[in-house]
């Protein structure tokens, strides 16, 4: 069989596919998965919303799914370092792997841009996909693939927001998570597993702020009007130490902006339109705001490793290939617990 | 001899007056100061400007000042710690001493907010003034007040915007200078003293573009609709490592966002009215960009080792105290090379 | 009454005695504490061992006790920022408060050395202390002062050694905890509390190598002959990430040299004549090895707020002031577990 | 021609050799170069000075240098990202590109270890050399390589042992540099280009004193019994803030030992049997001790940069094919006023 199914994204404006197209060939170097896994993200249908005169992305048609778990099933010329039947997950932003970024593994901001599958290459979301070097490749032994594919970007996102801000979250912080869907639910985790901070969860939607509660969260409670207020009285005024914004739009802008203490951070975590202005009028002193992208090699490593231990764990919804369509459309509506995965072989 | 003078704001929307008032005799533990040099700051202008329906300063008659050298005139019962006649610079944000932020010596990030001399308490523009605790008192030694004075907020401001960015300027990065006056002249200096990075410095102003090339700025040039596109160039297309904008306006946070590189950082310095939106759609990957206030003891201890290396400079232009108003009228015009100082004894 | 009882060391070698004194009052600046507990440390046995010839702590008789809880009694002369009836705990190791280590509140390093109490003027094991300066409490609010007491040296010192260890102790890495004692039952807690590492203890006592266990530890057992090769073995042969070394004696030292990973660390902590040699043969590659010493004002604040969340408890025993002698008799036995605590006015 | 000259190291105990072997081809992904220099190191010394039984390198005849630069002469099959006629360094301490610290860009602390030429495989000291990965090369462009080619590990190496230390030597500090030879001459130079701290130099030989003055330090003299009492009075008594060893021998470790200042660190950075004793009883509180090992590749492209704008000059003294022989037994008697350099072409 020389043939696969795989969706893709084939038309400005219109629902992805499922279709059969031919199978890759690993070239030198190379590594061909059989994917076990392939996870669906808020940031594929930011792709899919873009007008045509604005995007950057591959042509169509699109292999969609920067989210992958695989099996090695065939290894191009002179490619070592992995054995075919090895279970790994794929790291996503490739980068060229030597300038002075790829150097310190920081591949996710190579200063000549990445080269991700499912955005700017043929992702995952097939039976088959190829990876350029097994330094893309994460060994994932003995773990399911199907709750562990979400690691290389549901989990591997938030770890890069939250890991340069370790440091600040000393004992007796407070930590504001914005946001409890499928990043920010494993936010709330990671800090849990990480921090001693004081963990306080908003969300739009009650079963979120529930799902909080359950993950660890200190304090759980709707981003309504009187969430700002809340928080302040959390605090003893003094307002939150970091505030993570996986959401990213206007009014959680707005929400990071009015509760960060003096001398506090902003991470700016969600793919949409909102932003905090820094300037000297419209934040405490002393106060960082950043916007984050992805992560890096060594961080998805870590990542595994905190999913090996059981620190974390993605809730995931699973649909067979045929039903990927309507995993985006759920996720749309809001309606997915944690992550939708697709499994490409079912 | 129980008066003194000193200079004080003492109308809203007035001129600041040189008036005759009663000299303070120190109490407990507290410390008075025979000043022998006060700097005049943008920033008393903004408290100056400020509407009286915003104003949230100390109740007029303020004696202005926030920058101070002295001698050690007399102490309050129970001080120890400095001696009658040492020569000394005043820090200038005083915190509660207590706090954690306090415990680590960030008092100008005191959790119960800062009380500065010249702010929310008589300042140093006077000749004398009392100083709450030795702890906020600097050794001179034979260092020359006048110069050093603006060591206090001129260079202790710029040295904390620039130290938490030294680790991102590695050899092989730019620094960009936005506005090379009073703090920004000093920007230069401490660039050129503690990294191996390009420097570039834009302003609006030919004696400032000439002045930032002497002080050792690589590259220095007008920053006007083309220096965008100078610094894409200068930069191998990739923009400025780090942004330190002096200026803090519209068009100077326009310029810090439309030339930082992936993963840089943009340090907003200048207390005015522009702000740099920090979203997932305005600025490259992983940037971070924040507000300064001010800086730490440890850091102003380092600032004055720094001028007693002949590291750093301040340029400062000399007015007796009758001439104080004056200053302030030049400083509003930028018609001061550096920084301008008032000998309020003269 | 204007005596109270105390426990002193008075004579070189003798045991020390409680006896009746002056009670002190304080002066400007000052507090007087009524003491509700102190803690006895193998540090005051180092010092009750060291010959007189050797002898560079506080002239006899000297009140022991650095450990120090109390409530504040009476205010000194211009004394502000605590109330009577405070419930506080005493930072030990008192600096200047003005050099460039004070200056960021690293008063264990005071760059003039530190005046302790208990080692270099009197001590907590007394009815009454007079404290220096109220930078030196940190309020205990509701937390009940005899558990608590420790945290001022049992809890601070294993925080001041793992603090910097914490960025390397990322997930995936090991953390070696050599001893379980009063301070490496505290050790093995923080790592619980603020890491994903695998943590291992050795202990060549079985009580502690369960307590460890109970503690949170992955794996404790005894710090025999086959301790390095099962390290290397649950390490897959990488050896330990950091290792914490609570004893700091010839073979636990040893033990450490044998089991640190490449570019790993070692951190001695324990008060003793161990040593490991650092040098190009000794060790592998990009190894660090440190000494640590008491900890920072603000590191205080942080013990505090993680025995405020429950994130540490420190196991103590409780002794009245007439039994106080003995407690230090079962400390040197090894027969206390977690740590000895006098309740002075019991 | 297929066949090139190379110096090898083909019996223990005996000098080196200039032999003719057969001249290697790329594979895939492999890169050839036509070497353009080779720096000679004493590393290379302490290979051929170990005994037999205690040598763990690659077997004999083992072709030296693991300082190399050169011209891309052909690529293998697949081999992309440089273009034959590039003129590039070779980074040392090759790693497996894929474990935790290779992602990191780490190499030199690959877990699997390293594999370096001239050390684990055929070195630099040849008319050709395979190189596995483009990873390892650094573009040169136009810098010439006979200076440039001891930045691989002579500049390297320091840099790799300074940069750590760099928030460590904030104005004010001191750093102590010990040895002036191939290593320590950059070591001045990059503290001289990094920071503002005193510098000290000292050396047992005087042409080496006068060198550290001519390149920037504030004070240089011998290293002899009063070298420790003359660092204590430069420094307040206090010590030195960072010392670099760059000898590593008894003699040097014992004076770093004996200057450091409390909070200090020592960097043990020569190939030698000296060790510094890290415990409770040997050094001032908090001190920090480590050794090092060569660099990173980031490292790597950061020092290139520092030579490019003429802050590190690395002094050297070159040797034709014929003289490298000689080169080893100059630089074995300390004749080598900085850097040996063969030209394998020459």
């Amino acid at each position: 069989m020389t043939t696969m199914r795989a969706l893709q994204y084939r038309e400005f404006g219109a629902r992805p596919e499922v279709v059969e197209i031919d199978r890759p060939v690993p070239g030198a170097g190379e590594v061909l998965l059989q994917m076990t896994a392939s996870g669906a993200c808020h940031s594929d249908e930011f792709i899919m919303s873009t007008p045509a005169d604005q995007y950057v992305f591959a042509p169509l048609p699109l292999t969609l799914g920067h989210e992958g778990a695989g099996v090695v099933a065939e290894l191009g010329p002179g490619t070592t370092g992995v054995e075919v039947g090895d279970s790994v997950l794929v790291y996503g932003p490739w980068g060229c792997g030597v300038c002075h970024s790829c150097a310190q593994g920081s591949e996710n901001n190579c200063v000549h841009g990445i080269s991700a599958p499912g955005i700017h290459r043929p992702g995952t979301m097939a039976e088959y996909m190829i990876v350029d070097d097994v330094r893309h490749l994460v060994p994932l032994g003995e773990l399911d693939p199907i709750p562990s594919v979400s690691l290389t970007d549901a989990a591997l996102t938030p770890y890069h927001a939250i890991k340069p801000s370790l440091p600040a979250l000393i004992p007796g912080t407070t930590a504001l998570v914005i946001g409890v869907g499928g990043l920010g639910h494993v936010g709330v985790q990671l800090l849990k597993a990480l921090t001693q901070a004081t963990i306080i969860a908003v969300d739009i939607n009650q079963a979120s702020i529930s799902h909080a509660l359950e993950l660890g969260a200190d304090h759980a409670f709707a981003s309504d009007g009187d969430a700002a207020e809340r928080i302040r009285e959390l605090t003893g005024a003094r307002g939150a130490d970091v505030v993570f914004d996986f959401v990213g739009a206007e009014p959680t802008a707005a929400l990071a902006q009015s509760t960060v203490a003096i001398a506090g951070q902003i991470v700016m975590v969600g793919v949409s339109t909102g932003a905090v202005p820094v300037g000297y009028l419209t934040l405490p002193f002393d106060v960082s705001v950043r916007v984050v992208n992805w992560g890096t090699r060594a961080e998805l490593i870590e990542v595994v490793e905190l999913a090996r231990r059981g620190a974390i764990e993605i809730a995931v919804e699973e649909f067979a290939m045929d039903a990927a369509p309507d995993a985006y459309e759920r996720l749309h509506a809001g309606q997915i617990r944690g992550r939708a995965v697709v499994v490409p072989t079912r």
